[in-house]
């Protein structure tokens, strides 16, 4: 199970979830490491598991409550190449704003050694199905700010 | 412009439709070959420029008649890697069986030399949204039809 | 053609390994259900895993005794859908030919109610960095029976 | 954080490379709109063309000069979506600073309305198979000057 991460190590973030993978041989490139484009693939495992961790589910958002979070901006800062095999850390916090704004914040490390291997934000707004904006439903405001006190 | 294949070259197989592209560098992996599973979009890439030739096309499939093509198998044979860059020929036909088994079949070639990478098969069902199997529209097997004996 | 497994094979397959994914979101395409490429990826996933299981890693293969293990057959018959966030569990089982050919066989089931939802084989041969072929060192073999009898 | 564009760049950016591609069925997610990462795949198409255009090829980088450019940053700003079977227009512009850092600026638009999706910027090293930091070469600033001025 991941263990709480120093608040040294962090910087000053306070993160709300941790998850793990292993990189997987589909995502290198043939530089023998991982190409960039999975880092976002990644950061979205990274805020569902956020998401699952404060009580709810994407899926449920989804499906029940027509509450989609479409990306607006997502950023990534590469510091070092991850490597096949390497087991990887993703450490997410989450924001809310004027109710629907949902912002992100990420850092990547490999697990062994837990050098940072990039870290990133994305931004979010609050959509149904047909992409229009909404508010975020309370009780998911609620849960994340719950989740975000009991750091 | 794709010039029509001599027979001997296919063997024996009446080709359809034939489309290109390049190999993408996200498309590679660690050994410096495309990884095997992009075989499999390549495929994709292949069928839907089949029937947009046969004049329709996939997404109003979908949209308009609720005709989803579900794959239940898929098989491709691996026979010389695809590199970065490459530019990549693909040449795809098509039947269908008993009105709700569509077949496709592709060769996959590099196209500077006509190098044979790889070749392969998958079958499919037509379904509606809820994955219900149904017969193909009247139109689309005269297409295809009309297609295969336009060769 | 892929000739059929043995029926033992296909109906209460020995497996040698199991591993556990989520489906990512990434993963799914706007079906609703998983694309039918990314099996591939999670097969690869199930080898990788049997290997290690046996006591060996493929990065350590590539890296220290130039020992690769190109695919040159994949096939998948899908069964039933996989669908985002879905907990997939995948079976896989090895035989060793010639001491140069290695074959897979994967079955992919949905965890919470272990349906069958894929299953499919792959071959491969072993080959150094530049594809010449070359017979899986012998402590390969000799790690890969062991875990076969250890059933 | 990134910091803003100027004005004029963002605006009616001068552009050194177009290139179009299809939206491929694989791309798209649940949502029915393609997946975010993927646009950082079709940014490095646009960079690719913009080389090429220049009058080199990445291959060639990378294979004869033992020159390649790790992303060390990227952003998207997301503005609407892009939908399967669309046809994509790349807009790619480049930039040279201290011999050694590669930025490219990027807007992705519907081919068919030219609506704007999407836009964003990529900073690279220049580096060498170790990821040892090197000069680019003096013939690739030159072309990319060179394609520049002949805007």
């Amino acid at each position: 199970m991941p263990e709480p991460l120093p608040a040294a190590q962090a910087g000053s973030l306070p993160f709300a979830a941790e998850t793990r993978l292993r990189v997987r041989y589909a995502e290198t490139d043939q530089m023998g490491v991982v190409y960039y484009a999975n880092y976002l693939i990644w950061m979205e495992i990274g805020r569902v598991e956020l998401l699952r961790q404060a009580g709810f589910d994407y899926k449920s958002m989804e499906l029940e409550d027509d509450c989609h979070i479409p990306v607006v901006e997502a950023t990534c800062r590469y510091k070092a190449p991850a490597r096949y095999d390497d087991e990887i850390l993703i450490q997410t916090t989450s924001t809310v704003l004027r109710g629907y704004i949902l912002k992100f914040a990420y850092r990547i490390l490999r697990a062994s050694d837990r050098t940072l291997l990039a870290e990133g934000e994305t931004a979010h707004v609050i959509t149904d199905r047909q992409m229009q904006r909404k508010l975020l439903p309370e009780k998911y405001v609620m849960a994340l700010n719950r989740k975000a006190k009991s750091l």
